[in-house]
């Protein structure tokens, strides 16, 4: 099968080129060029895509934005992707629903829901995983392949399908076992992994060296945590090119939330905001994998690991966060809080949202919305404070967490005097 | 709860107003007033949304449209709704997905799919719910309801969440226990009814009677119908104001089937496309449950119920559909044809939709495009016939549907060793 390469999805109509001009070192500060590398050959310290916005115009680029297609790929110019290769459409610009409903029972006055379920997988991880496909077709890798704890593993394995690329993802063996059918449904090589997600995320990336495969979370990791960007940019551009007052996002490697404040970042120094401030970054973990969390109330300079994770939050359940040192970093320097909450919470805000806004989400939803409940009931988050909380995953794929939970009603038998009996 | 009624999710910028002007019966030709009635009551027949569009201008319309919100309510002046009532953001203006990969395994040369599985509780029901609640609300209505085989409980459950209104919803007790899950999730009370679909419709119709409660798919049933036209709507705007040549839908009730070429029909009497006929309009149904499909092939004038409806395909097992005799007129008058397939082929469908273009399906899903597979074998879809198939619900919440079709691998220890082996 040939790569969709050759044949964009779509006649692309706003070609622009991509802004990015290197890769820099997070920890020293040395930069590279483009190239599938994720580690500093200096320091050893993680790499990231570093742009040059001196030529764009924030009045022009704001027109072209807006003009773009209907996806992540209106903002071409500020992702790591020349447009020859932007090749998975329909990704991102999910809804930002107004939630008057969680609002009003919270005591806030402007709450809003970035709804990331309905991606094309139903997780934010089509947004990461758009971006570092088109770059392993850049780079000419045949294989893809993830360490996931589910969620990217769909994503990549749907991804691999649409490219025509042979596909392996990495999963622990203890995911849901929903999403280990997402992924084999799509004709992905799944290699279960009798272990915790670091320790299949450890044997991916000794596999990425030994056998040259584009790992989208490792090898390709700079470009595709990228696509993160495009929460923050969506975020604005639906609240009218205005940045929230305050966010709570999850953590679990720390790339979404770090990347989410990255594109505010940029949306300011590029002038497409009239912002001069990021917003107070809040982050969410589950009390089960709470390794940010706890250095954060700590006050500590350092992540210690949680070496068995046990939550039923898995998207979540990172208990080495590559990210974590420069999440603590972006919560202090914000004004933003990290914190914990456990399962019992975690389920509760998973019904919380569904019964009052209409969003059934993952665990991972649950930890963030409960985060959120918490900040608000502490006066941490106030109620004038115009806030976004990030949903990043379906509740389809973890039916599993809430077993038990809804005592299922006797079926009645088709009379009307059954169910005036039911009504009681 | 106060309903949302009183203060719409985001400003409104395109007030509209609707062009609907009356119920009209499609037996007898009776007009009505619009009101919560969906039978005539000089016929019986079932009433259907007219419109006067004699003060609509193609050029101000379209740019209206391209102008309006990224949801069904771009296209407000063509349903039937007033604009203070249009509740429910961010439902519709899915994807419509170029199928490079299918199209060259199948044989054909240009293949879309609609994917309906990215809606706010994933299927296409949101878009006829959005509708109906909307419509719900103005009535005045404080309690919606359905009857359902699975998906319409948790579109409507999720969108009586966000409208605060009490919502019960009749399902057959034999429904995927995953969709029962997500109805109760979102807060709705579940009525399940020991008997199948048609059984439980004809008690939820009693309630309707005696309770005076909206339900979407009884007495509302002219309204929430109409949403399923913005499929039609969406798929010419899609293709830059163009029909297809060729539409393979699915058929249940016949409601989406009909309303999809209704909305077609629409869009050729406003002048909105260029088009003066109808696309080819091909419906699927399961061999289990294939009343109109067997009307078809026997050239039967009216539909023969089945009793007892036996598919994986649980979301079309409705064995006396509404508008089976209507659905039969249209294929038959566009050239269409009515086909049906087995279990066995839905399965396979659903396969190779997710590993060619990564789009994971339901089984009804699996239905339409087993179809689509069987009329390009027969030749009844021609190579150069631009076609677009109907996604209309995601495989999250029917995962036992594909019990067994996977053998999950052996977990592997976390060493390049174990892997080197399982790679052989």
């Amino acid at each position: 099968m040939t790569s969709i390469l050759e044949k964009s999805e779509k006649p692309i109509q706003n070609i622009a080129v991509s802004a990015a001009s290197g890769l820099i070192c997070k920890a020293c500060g040395a930069l590279h060029p483009i190239s599938p590398a994720h580690v500093c050959d200096e320091c050893f310290g993680p790499l990231e895509v570093t742009y040059d916005f001196s030529n764009l115009d924030p009045v022009k680029l704001k027109k072209q934005i807006e003009a773009g297609p209907r996806d992540i790929w209106r903002y071409a110019p500020l992702l790591p992707v020349q447009p020859h290769s932007r090749t998975l459409s329909g990704v991102g610009y999910t809804p930002l629903q107004r939630a008057w409903n969680l609002a009003a029972k919270l005591g806030i006055d402007e709450l809003y829901i970035k709804n990331d379920a309905v991606n094309p997988t139903h997780s934010f991880k089509d947004r990461v995983v758009a971006v570092a496909l088109a770059k392993a077709l850049e780079f000419g890798f045949d294989t893809i392949a993830c360490a996931s704890t589910g969620n990217l593993a769909g994503a990549v394995a749907a991804a691999g399908a649409r490219a025509g690329l042979k596909t392996y993802v990495f999963v622990p063996a203890s995911i849901e076992p929903g999403k280990i059918l997402s992924a084999a449904v799509y004709g992905a090589e799944i290699v279960s992994v009798d272990g915790t997600y670091d320790e299949a995320n450890r044997l991916a990336s000794q596999v990425a060296d030994e056998y040259g495969w584009g790992f989208v979370n490792i090898n390709l990791r700079p470009f595709y945590s990228e696509g993160s960007k495009t929460l923050a940019y969506e975020t604005a551009e639906q609240l009218g090119w205005k940045l929230p007052d305050h966010v709570v996002a999850p953590i679990a490697s720390g790339s979404l939330y770090t990347k989410i404040t990255k594109g505010f970042k940029e949306l300011i120094s590029l002038g497409l905001v009239a912002d001069q401030a990021l917003p107070a970054m809040s982050g969410a973990q589950a009390a089960g994998c709470n390794p940010v969390a706890t250095a954060y109330s700590n006050e500590a300079g350092e992540i210690t690991p949680v070496r068995n994770p046990t939550t039923i939050a898995h998207s979540l359940a990172i208990g080495s966060p590559a990210d974590g040192y420069y999440s603590l970093q972006i919560a202090r320097q914000t004004g933003g809080i990290i914190e914990q909450v456990t399962d019992a919470e975690i389920i509760e805000a998973v019904k919380l949202l569904a019964s009052t806004e209409g969003i059934f989400t993952e665990p991972a939803g649950g930890v963030t919305l409960a985060v959120l409940k918490k900040l608000i009931k502490e006066g941490k988050i106030r109620r004038d404070e115009k806030t976004v909380v990030y949903i990043t995953g379906n509740g389809y794929k973890t039916q599993s967490a809430l077993e038990g939970e809804y005592n299922l009603p006797q079926p009645i038998t088709p009379k009307l005097s059954a169910f005036e009996k039911l009504l009681g």
